[in-house]
């Protein structure tokens, strides 16, 4: 008998006709004899519509009644599933994040789970309950409504798994688990039977929607094994865990590509201490989410500071934003043409592997040379390169990659 | 400075608009210098939607889930209005029926208020908050989510008038308060300035749809004074009230036409003890909801024991139920035949004035026997008398009753 932890989003639990999936799904494992905990997200549109009705009347409204208004969509989820698996003939309780011990600081909207007192689940498991906890919401010590923010179903399902020192927890999503890349851009792109922490980490950041960094994090910091699955089949997913020896034998366990980034370069931006803090300072100000930044050797003057020239990526939403900070900076630093460009694509290789093989980086270079594409910007870390390139080839480009490294 | 409690229902917060529109009310109140807490109903629709949405799973949901899902309904409410007075720069807090303090048994779908504990409440008006409390729910001693049933939301509003000994508790609906009859029918029926408690009782449970009875006999209990009034402008509404002297001059504060019901005849039942104790259980067990019920003197027969006919109404949706339950029991209590109908009208006056005058059922008897309108049952209290009638000559015998008695 084992305890398993299993969370359902938003779109597993999208209408009753899936609520009732779910119901069925969860029985498969009761009927083995497992104990269950079921985190669910908010019906797929109802946490819109709430934003929606809050909009409405203010553009700017108080984070502590948004979650008061949020935490009700987990709330009716949880309900229905109870409902749902009774219908199955099955023991089933449902319980606010704040009945099922979650606490979290007093930070509205992205709270932070503090500690989690699993006493009642503990106790309604016993009883031979299957215990529906809604996901995304906690209470604070003094008793307020919170929620976690973006992608907290699953940090409240790794974080109950934790506590509960659960077994298993698998995380049901509507894809069949972590790809060695977009099947929908690689064809040959295959399902990963298991990927490290830190890959993964690598890749949520990368623009693969599987899961938010967080709930990784999470989940390496208490060393939480689990698994992202379907709800649509009975495929086993990925197991996603601390990276083994075997592990390190793949050098790149997957390719990655974001379109959603865009690409500015300042010329000649003088070669003087605290530029680039002045200029970086401002776009966090702004809220400009900023991700790769590259500033090469400065081409200097014999009777003058140098100049060089500065290039960053960031989210393509940003971009107006950032050459609006771009251009107030202007008189203040003194630079030349300002280029900005939408049409590029950032792609990347992840894998744990690459710490132990050299090389890494001049083979993808080459298969790239090889395909003509040009390589406008270079970013690495230990398990991890990206490179910027034209938006136009890098579909081309990745199938390239991922032929040569993983096919 | 006085401490008012507000309750607006369902139709009063049923869009964003009227939303505003209630926030906008109550900072008519709030720029006084009043203290203001205010009880919201859900968003109408929002309830019967959720059931929807149970009900599409299971034909008979768990009462404990209901309770889950439902009281989401209003926890949205609360939350949106508190976004809305934010709005128009006034503090304000949302808490849900247990944030609030509101203690209930654990009859799930229709608990009881066990206490109200409003310190919370009392602290955040202390602190300059207007304090939006959840409707229709509280909370067991277990930490158990629980509703109230239908007017639940009325009742929160009593309930904490009296725990926070409020100066003022108003009501808000969409009628203008209590009439003397419903103006749809008698275009000369006047708004009541004030009613007592007993009669609002009689009315409600004579089907005038402003109140349910059980907050009203919360508010007797408990001696609070409340006034019924419209959301959708500023006229003072009907005080309710326990009655004075001054109401006594006035014998007949309404009149009152329940046209939901139906009437089933039992013709020559035997007249022996327990045969109507049998029947009665039978209906109640059944869940039909039985009102009036006649049983004239024995035809008694020399040899054997005497027969009698034995007359009850009961909810018109009801009928089919109550004549099965009927058929049932043919054999074993040997009665004649069946008559049912649902043609005919239940026409009512109440007031408190009654007590102390003599002949008021006999000059009503007069005014119905001048219209030429026949009396099919009679049934009377101290301070009320219900006649059943013919339904094609109802609304006619009810203007003529409110000319004589009223106009």
């Amino acid at each position: 008998m084992a305890l398993i932890v299993q969370k359902y989003g938003g779109s597993s639990v999208g209408d009753t006709d899936r609520i009732q999936n779910v119901a069925r799904k969860v029985k498969t494992y009761r009927d083995r004899g497992d104990q269950v905990v079921v985190v669910v997200s908010a019906m797929r549109g109802v946490t819109d519509n709430l934003i929606g009705l809050a909009k409405a009347i203010s553009p700017l409204p108080s984070e502590r009644e948004m979650d008061m208004l949020l935490a009700t969509g987990e709330q009716q989820t949880i309900a229905l599933l109870a409902i749902a698996l009774h219908a199955l003939e099955l023991q089933a309780v449902s319980l606010t994040g704040a009945q099922a011990g979650i606490v979290t600081d007093g930070v509205h909207t992205k709270a932070k789970i503090a500690n989690i007192t699993p006493k009642r689940i503990h106790e309604l498991l016993d009883q031979g309950n299957v215990v529906i906890v809604a996901g995304f919401q906690g209470e604070t010590m003094e008793g307020q409504i919170t929620t976690l923010g973006r992608g907290g179903s699953d940090l409240t399902g790794i974080a109950l798994a934790a506590a509960l020192k659960a077994d298993l927890c698998q995380i049901f999503t509507d894809v069949d688990g972590v790809y060695t890349a977009d099947p929908r851009i690689v064809p040959t792109a295959q399902k990963l039977d298991e990927i490290s922490y830190d890959e993964m980490l690598e890749l949520a950041s990368l623009g693969a929607k599987v899961m938010q960094s967080r709930s990784v994090e999470f989940a390496k910091k208490f060393g939480v094994v689990f698994e992202v699955r379907s709800s649509l089949n009975d495929n086993p997913g990925t197991i996603v865990k601390e990276e083994t020896n075997k592990m390190e034998g793949v050098v790149v366990r997957g390719v990655s590509l974001d379109k959603n980034q865009a690409k500015v370069t300042l010329v000649r931006v003088p070669d003087k201490p605290g530029v680039a803090a002045r200029i970086f300072k401002a776009l966090g100000d702004a809220a400009v989410n900023v991700d790769m930044i590259v500033q090469n050797i400065s081409h200097g003057g014999a009777d003058g500071p140098g100049a060089t020239d500065l290039s960053f990526t960031a989210d393509k939403p940003d971009l107006a934003k950032a050459r609006k900070v771009i251009d107030d900076l202007r008189r203040e630093i003194g630079f030349g043409d300002v280029i900005a460009t939408e049409n590029i694509g950032k792609l990347s290789i992840v894998g744990v592997g690459m710490k132990g093989h050299t090389g890494v980086a001049g083979r993808m270079f080459e298969i790239l040379a090889n395909e003509g594409v040009n390589i406008e910007m270079i970013s690495t870390s230990e398990i991890k390169i990206s490179v910027v390139i034209d938006l136009a080839r890098a579909e081309h480009a990745m199938k390239a990659v991922h032929a040569a490294f993983i096919d």
